[in-house]
């Protein structure tokens, strides 16, 4: 049985995907409701289909861009194979696909969320949720999937599906060719990921600019402007508004989310990889010896299979339930599915691990690291998963005392609200990476930096089940809309209002999880990083290093300042249109001619798509300017590898801050301004909506669009894809594939007593024209001879050659 | 004349304050006006003694508990000497000194600035710029004469004035005994750079609290809710808003560029010292020995001769010019003293250092440096801080690109300029971060750690001149406002104004200046800090040194956060008590009652004493935290070494960011909004003061005022304080101060061919109980034979005899 676990994960995610596929015709099969409910679902349909056809036009021009720089790359640097070019595509094909699973599925869930919601909530929820699992186990499975496929057709390809414990020379040091073949599948590997995450950049940044342009445009024109309601299908920018919800935080919650599961898993494995290094080469294990490598893919595997319960446990039956007993079914799932993770992860822990690993500390030498620690590891990331969402919760949940301290600022104008705001978000990075700092600390304490990585993994296990409670807030939105366009019976907008209220508090929570995903992943990814290129460290002591450490810091300020710009100047164009329409086309707000939708939705699509170039060349950029130009000049490789490290430890700490900071000031914004809906009490008087101090709120929640849904979320992209970026250029750094130096030495006593050597000499490792030199030192007649023999021809044929000469030299 | 070097920085700074004096006393020799001129002027300088007193209370205590703290250190730590408590309490009442001589010039030139414009511009410019170089001449020159007067006395003290090229063991590193006694002088010497950061820290702080609680107070009830013109007399804020531009602008950024100032110095002598080590533990100059060491010293010391004729080529003759000759005059005395450091720097290091020297870079070991090398490293200080001004003046000039484009925004309502703004200030990251990069790099790329220090000495050498800009600023502001309140002809506040626009310039790119230092200032502080604690380095890949860089990276967003919620808090206390005012004094606002002046200046004096206590916490609680804790659970202390210095390079990356964004985002709002006075064209309109789009800019201006005057500028002392404490706590951490390895070894040849020898070791080198055992090996009758004794006493004691017995065993 345990010879078959590497193939339990794609088993699960096969699983995940069947369930998906049921749960979809589940939903498709519900009523989709009347024509005006149709009417306005399909236009929403039709501008989320056009979003994406105009990004897949896009994408696949990025996509061939970046596959021929690869292949370039491949094809100058001896040790990085061309397959990753086949990855690259593959994560960018399936990160894609799964975010087209998304928006459609969410498109045609809310106008059945709708019809549901004219029946009762719980039949409401039913369906939107089941929109939601659709979402969340279409990436999670897809992620799985695709990662699991490559590993193990890489795990052939490369190693013949063997882990070989001989020990070959690599820069002089004496490492297993398992570990070094090993390198080689996880380097080619990293093209899904990084194929993965440039999806999410589209994705995540252009959606953020989308939605935003969309929903401030619609506002400005047709809130203040013209004086109608939102969501009034008078406003021609309204669809666009609906369309943005999905383009944004469904599709680019879901792109950020794939990239994040698919790169953990990869850095663990990577660090599993180190794990066995440092244990000498090679393990003897009941999983072909790569235990440590395959223990992240199972955990995530099982994640699967428990979102997958999880998603099954979200269900109330009360028809007048109000938002606690809606929020307490998610929140039964969530936990539950948590504890299955935390028991999975002893279970698959105990079992897959050695009882005892080594495992090399800097600094403290070689250490032993108990399975049970690894565990603990695990522990730390359910518990910062579980706690960021808290901490996020309280510093922008309604009626929270962050946020009425926001309402009460408001009293004094809209000045003072935005300076409560942005001293918020400032405040909330406090707890926040404390709780990071520590879990740092505590899961390298445990299990060094693999034990990071699998905190990391132990958290992202339950995806599935996030993205589920994530989609379906946006669903609700959306469903609202359409309540509100068809002009329904109030109550049914009252039973999407519940459903809404709870959808922007697992907003805001999922964002929370986001960036501690993004977070942990990035640091993950560091860290396998480091080992890639074989550097002692970063040693930030050396002014170079710490001069990038500087320009990395500054990179997330100055991408969410062209994010932010971005949307303003979208807006523009939206408010520019929007006027048109209602000046040039008579009849739109007496109702009697339609606006044209598909005009509002042409340019929230191509404003977004133009204006997420600048900042996706200063993320893309920046890596490949630090690495090459000093190269250029001559500057030695390490002391380079060493100054991206500083980089992306600046990137990574600055967004993380920059990402908090704005995520939760936004959202606070956002909750003080919905505070006045309800009425609130500012110096013994209440307030309501339309006094001054609720015009305050609005300005501040202006200001908290851009915050909350663009550049915040951006960041976790940002980080995430830096640190990919620096691990696909790593091999390229790094010393430990220069192919000379493999040098393999054996000895052999012979019977006759005279000591008879046979020394082999790997002088290529390239796949294609791999070389060894075979010196055999033998006595004849006394006489001391040397012989020498050239092996040529693909690393594979090299490869058996030479452990056929072993083998005949061992008898 | 070489060997005088050494009391040249004290000559230059008494010649600098001689000048002060004579400056002073003809300042106050001018005209002070009449009587309501004069009364409102009382007012401000009692309200600013009032300030002063409150401050000096609450600093005494602070003082005396920092001093006890020190003390106990000293007394446990054998190697911290309690002469570093001394050192502290002078740093701390020269920088108070040095503010108080401040404050009371530029609060008894405002009113003689008045007097002066009504007369001419010319004489109002010589008035004001007279009180701004009393100001800066008075802190540069107490700078340079307390921190050289301590070098002089510590050297003796320690050393007797003598290097001691002998080698000794410390750690099992050979180094000479010069090397090691030096560290223990600037070991004691950075007690009093921490003094005077500990002031600034006050000053800054509790000041940018002080003067925009009061400046929001003045502003909200007086001009939004009384509507009365701002200065008038008739509001009860209108004095302590005056005494808050003092407070701030004045004492906050003298006594921030007061500790830059000795900081730098104090730096760049212990990376000299480093310098020395590397070429062997001792050089041969006609300075001691000590060239390296002095050549900071001397830089500063020339500076204010420098700064001394910089403020006399500022003047105009024109009674009609504008701004553009008034900045124009300024310019030229500032261009000029940049040009004159230039010459002497390239004079002194050509002069004082040896031509070509050692000097170790990380990873490359030993290289040589030709003193050409050090001069260029100095260029690059002088390109930063000319630089440096010329990005701050871009992104928040009136007239130029971002402003503007805040101007447009501001249409569409407060929250599009709020963006705006906010963004201005991140993208201006982008240039800023550019520039400290690169001069981190090229000056390192120079001259190694030394040439950055170097880089940052020569740039803060025309402090005296810079401050003297600065200072002028709210002198002219406040004559302003005393012609406004005393109602003077038209034509005085129009000469004022002109001087008060010029101000607004000089105050943008002075805290341009500001943060480069404390910038440049923080990385020589950093790089000493790495040296005085022997760690190899910072490695950001051990996991807790990572999470700490975290930590740290958070530090100044949540300093920010406090420090804008402080003025929050404040203001709101000043809103009710000016309301208070008017309600119960009848007659305020027909000008026949005078309100209560002293009780708006008593709540700004307390609310920012009282707020800035949590935020100064943050600052010295953090690092002493990080230190101690770990050292109570039994770490090691280069693991907690590398650790502090991993959260000092957070604090500094992200408190310079964080600076530079918050003081240009503050600063382009500020003159977004004062562009509507002249008039600005927006959508093909002619815009003006009154319109929605005004009030949308004046609600950025309120958002940016805490940004620009408090929690920005308080960043640099943030910095600066962060690795000055790292810097005391270094010898408790560092591993050269353990005394019982001090090992010196000689073997001596005697006349009858039999090897005799001598070995010392030095088993304590305590102040008090220095203790040496002394082996002598000598043949008798054939027989080899040991003797050994023990010399005790106090360390020079000790050190008089080791050196007797050498000498008696060398004849």
């Amino acid at each position: 049985m345990e010879s078959l676990m590497i193939y339990m994960p794609i088993a699960m995610a096969a699983l995940g995907l069947i369930y998906m596929l049921i749960k979809k015709s589940w939903v498709l099969k519900q009523d989709a409701g009347d024509g005006r409910m149709k009417e306005i679902s399909d236009y929403i349909y039709e501008g989320s289909l056009a979003f994406l056809n105009a990004e897949y036009r896009l994408l696949s021009i990025f996509v061939v861009v970046v596959s021929i720089l690869l292949a370039i790359v491949s094809f100058v640097v001896p040790t990085t194979h061309w397959l990753i070019v086949v990855a690259f595509i593959f994560g960018a094909v399936f990160s894609a696909y799964a975010g087209n699973i998304g928006m459609k599925i969410a498109t045609k869930t809310n106008v059945r969320t709708t019809q549901a919601a004219r029946t009762s909530l719980p039949n409401a929820l039913k369906v939107s949720f089941g929109g939601g699992t659709v979402m969340g186990l279409g990436v999670a499975g897809l992620a799985v999937l695709g990662l699991t496929s490559f590993f193990i057709f890489f795990f052939w390809y490369f190693m013949g599906a063997e882990w070989s414990s001989e020990m070959i020379m690599v820069n002089g040091k004496l490492e297993s060719q398992g570990n070094f073949d090993m390198i080689i599948v996880l380097e080619t590997l990293a093209g899904f990921s990084l194929g993965a995450e440039c999806i999410a950049l589209f994705a995540r940044v252009g959606g953020g600019i989308y939605t935003k342009a969309a929903d401030v445009g619609a506002d400005l024109v047709g809130k203040v402007e013209a004086g109608i309601p939102e969501d009034d299908p008078r406003n021609p920018a309204t669809i666009a508004d609906n369309v943005g919800d999905n383009v944004g935080d469904v599709a680019g919650m879901g792109a950020d989310l794939f990239g994040s599961y698919v790169a953990t898993v990869l850095a663990a494995m990577v660090l599993g990889n180190y794990v066995i290094k440092d244990m000498g080469g090679a393990i003897t294990d009941a999983f072909g010896g790569i235990g440590p490598i395959l223990l992240p893919m199972s955990i995530a595997g099982v994640g699967i299979i428990i979102s997958v319960i999880g998603t099954m446990l979200v269900k109330i039956t009360n028809n007048d339930a109000k938002e606690t007993q809606v929020m307490g079914a998610l929140n039964l799932g969530n936990w539950v599915s948590i504890a299955l993770v935390a028991i999975s992860c002893y279970v698959l822990v105990i079992w897959m691990l050695p009882e005892t690993m080594k495992m090399s500390f800097f600094g403290e030498g070689l250490q032993d690291i108990s399975s049970m620690r690894v565990f603990y590891a695990t522990l730390v990331g359910l518990f910062v998963g579980a706690m960021i969402s808290s901490i996020t919760e309280f510093y922008t949940g309604l009626g929270k005392k962050p946020v009425l301290k926001i309402v009460q600022q408001s009293s004094t104008g809209a000045g003072t609200n935005i300076i409560a705001g942005l001293a918020t978000g400032m405040i909330s990075t406090f707890p926040s990476v404390l709780l990071f700092a520590g879990a740092i600390w505590a899961s390298y304490a445990f299990a060094g930096f693999y034990g990071v990585a699998l905190a990391a993994s132990a958290m992202m296990a339950t995806t599935g089940m996030q993205l589920a409670i994530d989609a379906f807030g946006p669903i609700a939105d959306n469903a609202g809309g359409i309540a509100e366009m068809s002009e329904q019976d109030p109550i049914v907008r009252e039973r999407t209002d519940i459903l809404d209220a709870v959808g922007n508090t697992t907003a805001a929570t999922g964002k929370g999880f986001a960036i501690a995903s993004a977070a942990l992943t990035s640091l993950a990814l560091f860290a396998a990083y480091v080992t890639f290129t074989g550097i002692d460290g970063i040693n930030i002591f050396k002014a170079p290093v710490l001069a990038m450490l500087f320009v990395g810091g500054m990179v997330p300020v100055v991408f969410s300042a062209l994010a932010m710009n971005a949307v303003g100047k979208a807006a523009m164009q939206m408010v520019e249109e929007v006027r048109r329409q209602f000046r040039e086309i008579p009849g739109i707000m007496e109702g009697t001619a339609k606006p044209e939708y598909d005009k509002c939705v042409a340019i929230s699509t191509e404003a977004s798509l133009r204006e997420m170039i600048l900042p996706g060349l200063l993320t893309i950029g920046f890596p490949l300017l630090i690495a090459f130009v000093p190269m250029i000049f001559g500057m030695n490789n390490l002391a380079i590898a060493e100054m991206l490290g500083g980089y992306m430890a600046g990137v990574t700490v600055s967004g993380v801050l920059w990402a908090i900071f704005q995520n939760n000031a936004g959202g606070a914004w956002d909750n003080a301004k919905k505070s006045f809906e309800a009425g609130v009490l500012i110096n013994g008087e209440m307030t309501f909506k339309g006094s001054e101090a609720h015009k305050a709120a609005v300005t501040g929640d202006t200001v908290g669009d851009p915050f909350k849904d663009t550049s915040g979320p951006s960041m976790n992209i940002l980080i995430k894809l830096t640190c990919l970026i620096g691990l696909v250029i790593a091999p390229i750094l790094g010393g430990h594939t220069i192919a000379a130096t493999v040098t393999s030495t054996q000895f052999i006593e012979t019977t006759n007593g005279v000591t008879d050597a046979i020394e082999i000499e790997m002088v290529s490792v390239d796949t294609e024209n791999a070389k060894a030199i075979v010196t055999t030192t033998f006595t004849d007649n006394g006489n001391v001879m040397k012989e020498e023999s050239v092996l040529e021809g693909t690393l594979g044929e090299v490869k058996a050659a030479v452990a056929k000469l072993q083998a005949e030299h061992k008898k």
